[in-house]
């Protein structure tokens, strides 16, 4: 999906999608009937059939016997092809341009829309085929239709073989997030499925499954043949057994939108929110998510919707649902592989024990990351557990190697901001600040350095250094663009990187002539997070780190073993919390191939798993994972969760990071680049500074940063796009300064085929930043780049 | 599965089951093609067809048509009937004994490991019907042949409407763990599926597609339509085409042996894992898991399997993996309910956001709990994210109400041995141990009391009490059974709590002295898992929350504010780490209810997800979330992870939570009850101490007991058996006393249809136990019970 599409619901408009186990189970047979039957039930009210694809002559007798035998009932085709075969194959073969989904789901949008406003009723979408028959673009119907939302009949296979098909085309429909509100098919008395798939679908899916006696055979004669159908469309016994179903269409209609309207009301009552100050939150303040796909969230609309208003609107999910999107919500592909780690595995335990998905993973990290210090991969579940595996292997390999005791206590270098999760142990690593200074057990470890930043400044990418920091290493500096600033080793020739080395030397050897100690520097690659959407220096890093390496006097505090080889760690264990920077959010693999620096420990979490399901991986170097080898059980890493390593978590991350590597290396992302990221004019450098883009456009981050009323600085890199806005209070996470643009994002707008839409943005004190997933449309990218212009003005 | 079934997995036989995706679609025209191909190709090999299940009078025809025109291949039909319907209807028609699904896998593991004995070849397994027709018993084949774990052949539909006929089955399939290697089917010139299923798999799936001519139409005269399918088969096109597929299948086996042998060694040079020390595991060590179904793993024979030996065997997962398995692996159920939250929403942010699953589940857990106290929910990923978000919140009531400042250092109370997880924090909870005295940056953080333990000692259900604790608390005792210990009201009138409660206070009152204090009190109830499988006594964990609770004055400093209601903590917020014991782990839906006294905070986690993915609530009181609420953000409890209520979790939850109950309801676990655990005898409790009971039988248990020689005692409750060792160089987790039985369950043995199987078990020191799933059947805890004795006779 590359624009926004609220889902097909209203309260005065039952809207079932009609989808067949087969090719001829007899779907025009049912919805002719249910058709019929609504509008006697409900004979003041407009029923109308929709067929978005049509093909072949035999759906004009459909439209025909429609017409006939369903008295009343409105009925559209939007899109007809006249030979009989897929609407894939017919609208090639029709030469009419062929339309995307994109254009037939808000085709079938608007024309619901209509349907909706005009009072109450029913309309039944009618598909062609069975489930998977192609569409006129080739996907699928039932990959196709995902957006609209749309609750479903099914019409079961009385046919030999029936059952079978009749479950898959359910299956098939369920992993895609379909409800199937109802099952009809027709009673072969031969084969009896009607039995059986009712009891299959009461006992493992609560699903009701409903019987017609069959229609006659079809007569040559076409006056005998109508008579016929009319006397079974008729019969009683059809009439009555579809009533009963549309009674429970109606009541199932009733109960999604109660169900939906009341969700906010229970978690206000009983829900404890993460990170959540729960006495600003009201009711209406909590954001009830009906299903989601691609890009968007399909969320109640504010307010009680009236009759003929949509209840549902679409909203950009602009954190990427805390950083985690990658291929969009609901991809089928990372369904299927969750599903077939399921059936295959389950969950099965680690500890000794090796399956298919955890080891090839491990592998494509590996070597992924082109880092060849790195060897060993650590399974856990999270960015905090993450990061706290990490910290206990690079604390453990300084103690061992500098001979520390059990009761030195060592602590961390890291940046000032720096954040790796909310454990005990991951908000220790942390300096003292809002997030953490009012935890229990909470106790910063470490020391952290202040750094220059990186901002386009009305107009200018510049490198800003506060007033603080100014007096260790001067003033900032402009460059003409992100890729000079990037331009590391261009920098460093040219001498800028001295003044960080001066400044970051003395430091180090300030804190040992004051006797603290360190077992590892931790910093997040690029850009820090939740520290604020902060942009660090590359310059800043690099140094930081290579001063580190080459300065083992400054940590040790007896004579120390050397480095053993150049994959050996120097002068500290260094870490790169990749959890957020990693794996395609800036653009690239791994960030740490901006800085030109080898991590020895790299954390992986959020990306990594396509935005499904929790896992994180560290990884280590031999040298390190060595340090905890002994004859002693007590001497191992003693860390491990229960689903460590989980098998539809490793299989999701396979499929979710090698399809990401399959558009780099496809090109996907050619139309970000293009927006002025990469020019001739930059120069080329070995770690690919003329190549840094972002799927932001480079000439609207500028003329944001011109409105200087409003906005301090703006930056863009990967799918990030972060908006430091003016706060007159002093910025910090407390600031309120951003939530005015959050607001205006939030009310959002119509638009014309697609329904209401808006963004649903994240603030970080006094930043808003938006994030679009590695998936993203240019289109919506540019639908929001104008919003927040609009928003902003 | 109620027995193990080793996969059906030669070196020399290569085995590929044939499933159609509809009936008729020419699955046994394209087995005798490969059949007869296989034949000419490798002509000293054997070829075999087998039709596990056969139906009607048309398939005797099959067998014909095989006979006659893929000669020199073998056939066999395990269950004939006569009928020409699906084989669920053809059996119960049939009028003979229906076989179990366990009984038609036996047969067909004998029949192709006879196969395998005879040297090199193929042996086809043909369905009937499409995936999902049904089999004898009821259950579908896609369902019913999962533990066969055989590689797959898919037959594709080419009429109309085959291309979604063809994707839904592949996709059921899938779902179940099947790898399909190959897709074939007829050209058929109109609908040319077979173009657009060959992009479809190749893009989405990496399957390849075949497409072969269609066969000649069926003539009248048998003989004429004999030899026009004779020169069908004949022709050059069929004979390459299929032989081209069997070169496929043919490299396919080998590179799945291969990658299945590979693995270990893999892991072993790349994997760090979980709580081992990696260099007292060498390369054979490691368990390589090919798949997992029920409660058994299908894993890699040790040694290098000749031929025809097995190359996997079914091994019980005795630690239900990590103690997460709750309705056995690879349950399409659970599969289903995955992949729906995947398909609707993959993940969602859930920060002032609510979605369906979770709300539904807070809802569920809340109720199931009955406890008045609990009223909020908060999400995180595992047992120790979950432990700390619940200290977290006890820390903060508690340092609100008595006035201590943050600068305050508080502790929690808890049991010595107790273990709450791997994070700093989580471990900070316990006392020092082997777990955690050299990880950098634990700290232990409390008091933990001593307690005695229940045992079967010697035939004898004892309290015990060990030296040190015995000059506080006087000597244990021994009851008649195990219901006499837990009916911890009748001890209560007799007075028997009175010396733990002297016990309790007068060391409460030492550290108040000593001027510790404190803000929890953390228990596992019932059972500490990870302290080594030690089952405290009920009474005395009863009576600490009581004493606690009555005892305000022994940990507040100053005046405190009075506790509001009968539902707001008293003394101390009482935390039950619930990860381990809950839900159902000892045969109830909470452990605390074997205690009477309901906490003010408790943690799920482990079977919560039935064993798939990574997920934890943590419910507290409304009084506890009240205290977090300010106009302040920075009063929030700050705590959150990115993947927070996960819709995939919440919906795998909210299924297996249900179905747990549900089988509650139903009486499923009436056998193991049945086995000696309630008897008329039991005096009846309010709190049910006379309906305790376990999956392992009581005489089992105390016949265990009986082997005084090598058993200091053991209990089992709910799924948990635990039989601690005697260790002559004294107890802990660094014993090895156990190690001999684990290796001894580890060599398992041959079940004669079954092929070999073992259990696979861990050890806690001194401690081995063995755990079922929920849904483990009484014939599989027969088995093992059976070679425990044997083991350790």
């Amino acid at each position: 999906m590359k624009a926004p599409l609220a889902s097909l619901l209203w309260r005065s408009l039952r809207v079932y999608q009609v989808f067949g186990a087969n090719t001829d189970v007899g779907k025009t047979v049912f919805t002719t009937l249910l058709g019929r039957t609504a509008k006697r039930r409900w004979n003041d009210e407009r029923v109308t059939f929709l067929k978005p694809v049509s093909t072949g002559s035999a759906d004009e007798a459909d439209d025909n016997h429609i017409r006939r035998f369903a008295e009343g009932v409105a009925h559209k085709t939007l899109f007809q092809y006249d030979i009989p075969v897929s609407p894939h194959t017919a609208a090639l073969a029709s030469g009419q341009p062929i339309p995307s989904d994109d254009a037939l789901l808000a085709k079938c949008r608007s024309f619901a829309a209509e349907c909706a406003a005009q009072g109450r009723g029913w309309l039944f979408v009618e598909t062609a085929g069975g489930v998977h028959s192609p569409g006129p673009s080739g996907n699928t119907q039932a990959d196709l239709y995902i957006p609209l939302r749309t609750p479903t009949v099914l019409i079961g296979d009385s046919r030999l073989g029936g059952i079978s098909q009749t479950i898959s085309a359910f299956e098939s429909l369920r992993l895609r997030g379909y409800d199937v509100e109802s099952i009809m098919l027709f009673q072969d008395a031969k084969y009896e499925n009607y039995q059986y798939l009712s009891e299959y679908f009461a006992k493992h899916h609560g699903v009701p499954v409903t019987s017609m006696m069959s229609p006659p055979a079809r007569v040559e004669d076409g006056k005998e043949d109508a008579a016929a159908m009319s006397d079974y469309y008729g019969n009683k016994e059809c009439e009555d057994v579809s009533a009963d179903v549309l009674e429970h269409l109606d009541r199932r209609h009733d109960e999604r939108i109660a169900s939906i309207e009341s969700l906010a009301a229970k978690a206000h009552q009983h829900i404890w929110y993460p990170f959540t100050q729960q006495s600003l939150v009201g009711t209406k303040d909590i954001m009830t998510i009906d299903s989601a796909h691609g890009d968007y969230f399909q969320t109640l609309m504010p307010g009680k919707a009236t009759a003929d208003e949509p209840v549902l609107r679409s909203s950009f999910d602009g954190s990427a649902s805390w950083w985690t999107q990658g291929l969009g919500h609901s991809n089928p592909q990372l369904t299927l592989a969750a599903a077939y780690a399921a059936g295959r595995y389950g969950h099965v335990m680690f500890a000794s024990a090796v399956h298919q998905p955890a080891m090839a993973l491990a592998q494509l990290l590996l070597e992924g990351m082109q880092n060849p210090r790195l060897n060993r991969v650590f399974f856990s579940d999270n960015g905090s557990t993450g990061t706290e595996v990490a910290v206990k292997m690079g604390l453990r390999a300084a103690r061992v190697r500098y001979g520390w005791g059990t009761e030195e206590r060592l602590g961390v270098l890291g940046l000032k901001g720096g954040y790796h999760g909310d454990t005990i142990g991951a908000m220790d690593m942390a300096e003292p600040c809002a997030f953490n200074e009012k935890v229990e057990w909470y106790e910063g470890k470490g020391f952290w350095f202040d750094y220059p930043t990186v901002l386009c400044i009305d107009g200018r990418w510049s490198v800003t250094v506060n007033q603080g920091l100014s007096k260790d290493i001067g003033d900032g500096q402009s460059y003409t663009s992100l890729s000079d600033i990037f331009d590391v080793e261009g920098r460093e020739e040219r001498g800028e990187h001295h003044r960080y080395e001066e400044y970051i030397t003395k430091t180090l050897a300030a804190l040992q002539e004051r006797g603290q100690k360190f077992g590892s520097l931790i910093i997040e690659p690029i850009v820090l997070g939740a520290g604020g959407m902060e942009l660090v220096d590359p310059l800043f890093q690099r140094t930081l780190v290579k001063v580190v390496r080459r300065s083992p006097h400054l940590f040790r505090t007896s004579d120390d073993a050397a480095p053993k080889d150049e994959k050996d760690w120097s002068g500290l264990p260094v870490i790169f919390d990749e959890v957020f920077t990693g794996l395609y959010r800036l653009g690239r693999f791994t960030p740490s191939s901006f800085l030109g620096v080898h991590p020895d420990i790299s954390v992986h979490a959020k990306l990594l798993t396509g935005g499904l399901v929790p896992l994180c991986t560290t990884l280590a170097s031999e040298h390190i994972f060595d340090v905890f080898s002994s004859n002693d059980k007590t001497d191992a890493l003693l860390h491990g969760h229960s689903y460590t390593a989980h098998p539809i978590g490793c299989q999701v991350a396979l499929e979710s990071v090698k399809e990401m590597q399959a558009m780099e290396q496809r090109g996907d992302w050619a139309w970000a680049k293009n927006q002025g990221w990469t020019s001739s004019a930059n120069a080329p450098s070995t770690l690919g500074a003329d190549r840094v883009w972002s799927s932001w456009p480079r000439d609207f981050v500028q003329d944001l940063s011109h409105n200087t009323r409003r906005v301090s600085g703006a930056w863009a890199l990967g799918s990030v796009l972060a908006i430091h806005l003016r706060d007159a209070a002093g910025t910090g996470y407390s600031s309120n300064a951003a939530q005015g643009l959050r607001e205006a994002l939030a009310k959002g707008k119509d638009s014309r085929d697609g329904g209401p839409w808006n963004v649903h943005s994240r603030v970080l004190g006094n930043v808003l930043y938006v994030m679009t997933s590695q998936t993203t449309s240019e289109t919506s990218v540019r639908q929001i780049a104008d919003l927040l212009k609009q928003s902003l003005a």
